[in-house]
């Protein structure tokens, strides 16, 4: 009997409408884990270099791990994976919610689509069954009439849906998986390539649980955990405002990322910060499966814009990347865009950067009102950042080459557009500034999805004053490394971190619950999957299952072509910031240059990034070299 | 309070007969832990490259590590470490016994020696104090009658004491630290390195006991031990027969090294048997502190030779060594051999392959009566093994010669005898058969000091079965690997069990007690070192202090000149076995210079074998990278 495991992968090929089932063992759960680890090892071995990411031969693969649905806090989560339409780059996007569980629920560990039906369709998949199904009715609605839809017609208001919006349907190349209306597997472009399989849905309902190694064990840590969560400033700070908590420190810090990425904190922050939300419009607050922080806002508006408390709120990404980023205080105008991603289904990230980039290109005559279609795209028009939103999801006017993402719509603009395409491999950057958390900065630069928040860990810039080197010692790390360092200690903190995080979104863990700076402590997380599975792993063999997944991610780039010379940084990133506290930082070239070389060798890497052979059998996966010589 | 060690590390040049103490605090203990972590950062930060072995610049030093002298089994050993005089590479060597706990009580780490005494000392260590004692009336003497003669001066018998021999005296350059006459930190000549220095021998009490944050998991985890060792089979066969258990075994597959490694089983072989040992000359047997198992046997012989019990009995290494690979079964002859040794302070093995290299040159002409002085030095010819090994000892006639070990030796008789010389690195090589266990094979060419048997895990060839695969699984070896194999799944294998055993090194742990192939297994070492320190350790931090000091012995032995063409094997192991079920197995170049290639990879080294610079800072080290540069 197996533990934290169906140890079934469901595999539908919408082409042929055919589905079937992998049944796999210990070694390959132990090996892989989960999420992005299952992800790669199908996308390494099935799917040919060169791939059309929006063609049919792409793989979309649905991953959770041996943790997803144990009745542990931060476990709740799911990976989507594919080609990324964005990038080109492996592409993969993690959401919390319920979905993840429910589909552990009905007897499946993953959901690998390959194909493309003939007309929309989306799966029902309920204890063991599993239906392709009609989508003619939801094809074209917002995300709630879908969800509305599907759960009448199949009577059931329990079911869990993730799908796409109708932004994903146009391909906007980065629509995005969303589940319940308000989680978002946002990044890459998952949802452009659920679309291109004109697949609308994922409806999931499940009535058994998963089986449980040691009970009392889980029940004991998930006991510790609401006993102990509200010690940790952040997360006490999450249970109460939610993730735009840090707008407000992150500006006084200089590291808000403001106006595109040119300065560092924005006047009127408190409009947009956290607080304001929860005074003003917040109308409730959600969780995650099994969680007790329950970070999700729920906001409502109803003038001067219609905000349906259905879509939740923002989360920090979304207020700073519509927000600040955009020069925009007003934070309805911020929620109302938050709200029409959701409805869309859009990565806010993405929206926001490429609404920024189209201000700044305004701004600097690069586009005028008659590419904007007479709108006055000034950074800080609230308004116009409403319409803007609303034009990429339908793919209408500027909004059709902003839904490109800004590396192609800096290509087909031109005028030297490029120099506000703030971008790494094609994928707009998050809203942490790289010149200040240099950590995360190589992060961006090195991250096999291209700029990402969620593929590593954020700096420990709040180990300025060592607070959380105790959380990380039981990996090595024993002594603080400041902030603004790129030097060698700062590449191989961020090396184990990027491990960490890794093996994060292998189990599908939430880093808002866990160490470094969080709740449950990086010994625990192996204790957690122990108690589950029954298993005597280690944080050697989790954090070796975190390398191996991103050497597989890396091998699986090379071979789609890329270099050393896509591991870069937007120039903005090389010129001083111009307002805030941090004004005037900005970061080295040659400094960058060296932690990438340094990079490269810690992880035993060529000097050109390549995996080496002996490399990817130390890892386990000797088999990866094949693929690459291929 | 510190938990586990004393943090501090005493310092005695005995040239100038100054004492002193380093403090250290936990960054300290947990980057380095101990043994041979602790020694290596000493004697890479202080020794000049290209010092001399044998002159007063040595650093001779005695590390205990956070575990030593804690309630718990397998945790006695101490390492003595130096630069070696046999091998002018990184020099170290492990023992049992109590001597190491007693430092610890003693209120010491470690004791690092520096320069040479004007006349022959020893140094008394007692609850703090310390003491350079006169050892005139000692010199010269067998270690008994020098144990004696210092408990009787100090008038104290549970003074422990490591001392040398006459052998160390006299600089043979496998001279051995010994204490309580039979537990040997027996490789690489550290006996000779204290005897350059005048100095005979450190006696140390102790009353108080060390410091332990959880009392009651140090009670727990022995407890469990005891009711667990004797369910492994390897752990029950030491407690009743000791190591010799191993004879019959690796006689009858063929493994047994006989008449220097020709051949790999003896006729005969029942006759230096642990089985015969233990009906017939067993009188006793002895534990390490802390330790059921004891396994140390004690043997009495009267006639021929008279072999006094004092000096416990050979092991496993010492009856192949002076057995088989002499082509001896004549039990009482290779049991006094082995009194000689200790009564003399010489490793049993490097003087029995020294003594079966001379038995082949003299089959070979290359060797004749008038170098043996009439010695009918054939294999099998007990008498004469007897008689060479106390010329060994001290030094005369072809005993002189091979006091220099085999390498040297070889030279010196020239006519080709260095086809006969079984060593890695000047070290003669212990009683594992290579071209059997093909991991143990590279562990000799690759081991920091020179072949040897515990600087990495024996090969897991008990894997054929997958018999001990669920002991590797936390360290990620999720499957077996086959004995004979030497390609890429062996190397990581290797490589991983070699950070294991380097860990244990440093940690000072027994290899006959914890996994892979004993009883404690890889999380529970983790968990000792929590329960003793007060630590949240993982097996993660583990794994990286034994890779970081492979690392830094490496870097040591590159700063002395050390290439990749000394990482390679004595021809015959890449010709075929004469005799014995595994006759005709042998290693091919081929194979052996790809594993070697990816060992270096996967170790993080250049392609010639060279720790990069990144490397080193990966392991939190990054300044050993400059001592290589200089």
């Amino acid at each position: 009997m197996a533990y934290g495991y169906n140890g079934k992968i469901l595999r539908v090929d919408l082409s042929g409408e055919e589905i079937s089932v992998d049944e796999s063992n210990e070694i390959f759960y132990r090996r892989y884990v989960g999420g992005r680890g299952l992800a790669l090892y199908y996308l390494l071995k099935e799917l040919k270099p060169g791939t059309d990411p929006l063609g049919p031969d792409n793989l979309l693969i649905f991953a959770t791990s041996v943790l997803t649905g144990a009745p542990l806090q931060g476990t709740s989560r799911f990976s989507v994976a594919a080609k990324s339409p964005l990038t080109g780059t492996y592409g993969e996007a993690e959401a919390g919610g319920h979905w993840g569980p429910e589909l552990k629920f009905a007897g499946y560990d993953a959901v690998i689509i390959k194909g493309k039906a003939k007309k929309p369709v989306y799966l029902w998949i309920h204890d063991g069954e599993v239906e392709i199904r009609d989508a003619g009715k939801i094809w074209g609605k917002p995300t709630k009439e879908a969800q509305e839809g599907i759960r009448e017609e199949l009577g059931d208001n329990r079911i869990r849906i993730a799908q796409i919006g109708p932004a994903g349907e146009k391909l906007v190349r980065y629509g995005c998986v969303i589940n319940e209306l308000r989680h978002a597997n946002g990044r890459g472009g998952m949802g452009a390539v659920m679309g291109s399989k004109n697949l609308k849905a994922i409806a999931v309902r499940g009535t058994k649980r998963i089986d449980i190694k040691e009970p009392d064990k889980v029940r004991a840590l998930a006991k510790w955990f609401n006993e102990n969560y509200l010690k940790n400033a952040d997360v006490s700070g999450l249970h109460s405002l939610g993730t735009p908590q840090f707008v407000l420190p992150l500006n006084a810090s200089g590291a808000l990322p403001t106006r595109n990425f040119r300065d560092g904190a924005i006047e009127g922050a408190e409009g947009i910060s956290g607080e304001r939300m929860k005074e003003t419009l917040h109308v409730g607050q959600t969780a995650c499966y099994a969680c007790s922080v329950a970070c999700k806002m729920t906001v409502k508006v109803d003038e001067p814009f219609k905000v349906d408390p259905a879509y939740g709120a923002p989360e920090y990404e979304g207020v700073a990347s519509l927000g600040s980023c955009c020069g925009v205080t007003d934070l309805k105008a911020v929620v109302k865009a938050n709200e029409i991603c959701n409805a869309y289904g859009m990565d806010s990230i993405s929206t926001g950067v490429s609404i920024a980039f189209a201000m700044e290109c305004f701004e600097n005559g690069i586009l005028t009102e008659k590419d904007t279609g007479r709108i006055d795209l000034r950074f800080g028009n609230g308004d116009a950042l409403v319409k803007v939103t609303e034009m990429i999801a339908k793919r209408e006017g500027l909004g059709d080459v902003l839904a490109e993402g800004v590396k192609w719509a800096a290509e087909r603009i031109g005028g030297g557009a490029e120099r506000f395409a703030m971008h790494v491999k094609g994928k707009e950057i998050p809203m942490h500034e790289g010149r200040w958390k240099t950590g995360v900065g190589l992060g961006y630069a090195v991250s096999p999805t291209g700029a990402d928040h969620v593929q590593m860990e954020h700096d420990p810039c709040f180990e300025e004053e060592g607070f959380f080197i105790d959380q990380l010692k039981p990996i090595g790390i024993l002594e603080p490394v400041k902030s603004l360092d790129l030097g060698p200690r700062k590449v191989r903190l961020f090396t184990y971190l990027q491990h960490w995080w890794s093996l994060g979104n292998c189990l599908d863990i939430c880093l808002f619950t866990t160490a470094p700076a969080r709740v449950w402590k990086i010994p625990q997380v192996a204790e957690m999957v122990n108690a589950v599975t029954g298993w005597d792993t280690t944080v050697w063999e989790l954090m070796k299952v975190g390398e191996r997944a991103t050497t597989m991610a890396r091998a699986f780039n090379v071979r789609e072509g890329f270099t050393m010379r896509d591991d870069w940084l937007p120039e903005r990133f090389f010129q001083p910031l111009e307002a805030g506290a941090l004004k005037g930082t900005k970061l080295s070239k040659e400094a960058y240059g060296q932690a990438i070389a340094a990079y490269y060798q810690m992880m035993g890497w060529d000097e050109t990034g390549v995996p080496t052979k002996a490399k990817l059998e130390e890892l386990d996966v000797g088999w990866v070299a094949d693929k690459l010589e291929k």
